[in-house]
């Protein structure tokens, strides 16, 4: 792995002193900030993750809050999923798309009232999207990034862990779904999701001064379930079919493509932006679209799309890929045309190391 | 320093290729994409580039293209700079706010002609802040990321390298033009300009397939000049005062804290976001503003900003710190209160290292 040269603009977090003393081994950039990618090794990290808990970092994931009367009206303009019927202490995914109906981020969108929203953003500067519309439909609306940051607890051992520090009223957050909890006096809100198939919660820690108290505190009470410091998992996620923008999904891609149609309420999502586009896609369907993918061999590391290959054809491209431990084989994600998207057609994927097998799936495999 | 892990979502660029044959030592992430920041070391890389000619891999300069009748009213709107007296083959450096005068991008602007202009990014997804104006404003532009990457040429040698390969007529671009240039028979746009006090020039490689061989151009007929591979230099930018956005200034900064005032016309730069708010700005003056900073002993590197302290009260931040191989202390740049700016101002800095000296200067080094 290549080395990263520290600076001021790849922002630390209020967590990094916990993150270092544990040891990270590797890091990436997600919005202007380090987000840890492995401990002890990706592989021990994924058995790890898959049987006990582990607190991860996940500040990265910025919160856009809209603020204001028109705070409604602007999160419905952002998305083409219908938002009429959810109510306060709900998370939806929401895909956001331009005026094409292209992806700029698919955060997952937190209604806190009805005129105040957080936005727990992917990889790009939604802000300014965000803060763009609201100026050019002069909206009464306040958007900016408090300082919030998103503190993860994941692994099957989770609920076990988040009671001795929340207490039991934890165990009773739905799915999507979020609450208020008081840590050290501070109120925050904890909701049941994370970037992982094995369950947990994230915590919105409020207050950059609250970031390590809550670490210690978690990591602390957690001894005896052998917690550690973690991370999102290549192998798990991809095994599960969690997507990731900017890797298996850019502005170019729709969200049919990336198979979220069925988060596109485009007959009802009245007033979103690329409506007029989706209805078309919607329509017509992709002819492109996400795909599990398995690859026999030893892959390098999937650091650019390699293209997807039936004999001399490029019909796709893999953008994520790792060893499976669980599964055997190499688990990947891919995008492929919908003349070879079918489960059980064989192709071939072109990496930096030379060519390898591979098989579109049925299902993804968690 | 971290390692950073592998992934589609951290873009290589038409010269990675190049780059990882002359041996890279280290990263950041800008615009999501990879730029080198040192090969030899940075010491090693600061004396070359001041003597010779280094080629740079700046891809991450991404550009936003703006096309259509009304792209010229949208670039207006994106700048309180006034671009009523530009000509199609200038550059012109543009501050870009929000509407409370934030700076959200400092990048260079190229006007192609009068419908159509390239902006070349800093590092934020400014293309989302103008495809959302565009959007609100109903204006009649194509806004997109064309395929082409900035590649430098930069040191006292430039002139030299580049005539070898795109003939006698690049000497007569002047500071902060363009012309145009043939290379294998692409026409590319070549401007006298770079992130370096040293000279040279930078060339908008159009087409990823053009980027490696026109680096082995470069490198081939440089050969006598002791041409070398080369990026963006810690200690040479800060010694010249070149500020880096998200380092240096952020959102949260006024292009009149970071000394552009200057280029904020406020009073003429009719139709540009911000107007009101810098109008106010540039009455009361600012508050606080960008210094150079001298710090004496060893510090650590600067990956997060550190208090400028006067006895036991904050009055700064130093945001870049480098020991300057020929100035014999370390040199800095900080944002400072107006109570302490004066030059000679003695302070402390706090670091993750301890405290340390500073004092503020009249003047950057080079």
């Amino acid at each position: 792995m290549a080395k990263i040269a520290p600076s001021r603009r790849i922002r630390r977090t209020p967590f990094s002193a916990g993150v270092e003393a544990a040891g990270a081994k590797g890091y990436t950039v997600y919005n202007h900030m380090l987000l840890p990618t492995v401990f002890d090794s990706v592989v021990e990290d994924y058995h790890h993750l898959k049987k006990a808990v582990q607190i991860w970092d996940v500040s990265c994931e910025r919160q856009i809050e809209l603020r204001g009367p028109d705070a409604g009206r602007l999160m419905q303009m952002l998305t083409p999923r219908d938002l009429r019927g959810m109510l306060p202490g709900q998370c939806y995914y929401v895909p956001i798309v331009d005026e094409t109906g292209g992806m700029l981020n698919d955060p997952v969108a937190l209604k806190l009232s009805e005129d105040r929203w957080w936005i727990s953003i992917a990889d790009s500067d939604l802000l300014f999207w965000v803060k763009g519309l609201a100026y050019g439909y002069r909206l009464d609306v306040l958007v900016d990034e408090p300082d919030v940051s998103p503190l993860g607890v994941q692994g099957p051992l989770a609920d076990d862990l988040m009671v001795r520090v929340f207490g039991d009223a934890v165990r009773s957050i739905k799915f999507f779904r979020f609450g208020w909890f008081d840590f050290n006096g501070v109120s925050m809100a904890v909701a049941r999701s994370g970037y992982s198939k094995q369950g947990g919660f994230e915590i919105y820690v409020d207050g950059t001064e609250n970031g390590m108290p809550l670490w210690h505190a978690l990591m602390e009470a957690g001894k005896d379930l052998d917690v550690r410091a973690g991370c999102p998992n290549l192998i798990e996620r991809i095994e599960g079919g969690l997507l990731s923008y900017g890797n298996d999904m850019t502005r170019w891609n729709t969200p049919h493509e990336c198979g979220l149609g069925r988060f596109c309420s485009t007959q009802t999502a009245i007033g979103c932006v690329g409506r007029d586009a989706l209805l078309r896609v919607a329509r017509e369907g992709p002819n492109q679209q996400i795909r599990p993918i398995s690859v026999s061999g030893d892959l390098p590391p999937c650091d650019r799309p390699w293209p997807l290959m039936a004999k001399n054809k490029k019909v796709g491209q893999v953008t994520s890929a790792a060893k499976s431990p669980d599964y055997g084989t190499n688990v990947a994600i891919g995008m492929v045309r919908m003349t070879h998207w079918d489960a059980g057609t064989e192709l071939s994927v072109f990496t930096q190391d030379g060519t390898f097998n591979a098989e579109v799936q049925e299902n993804f495999w968690i």
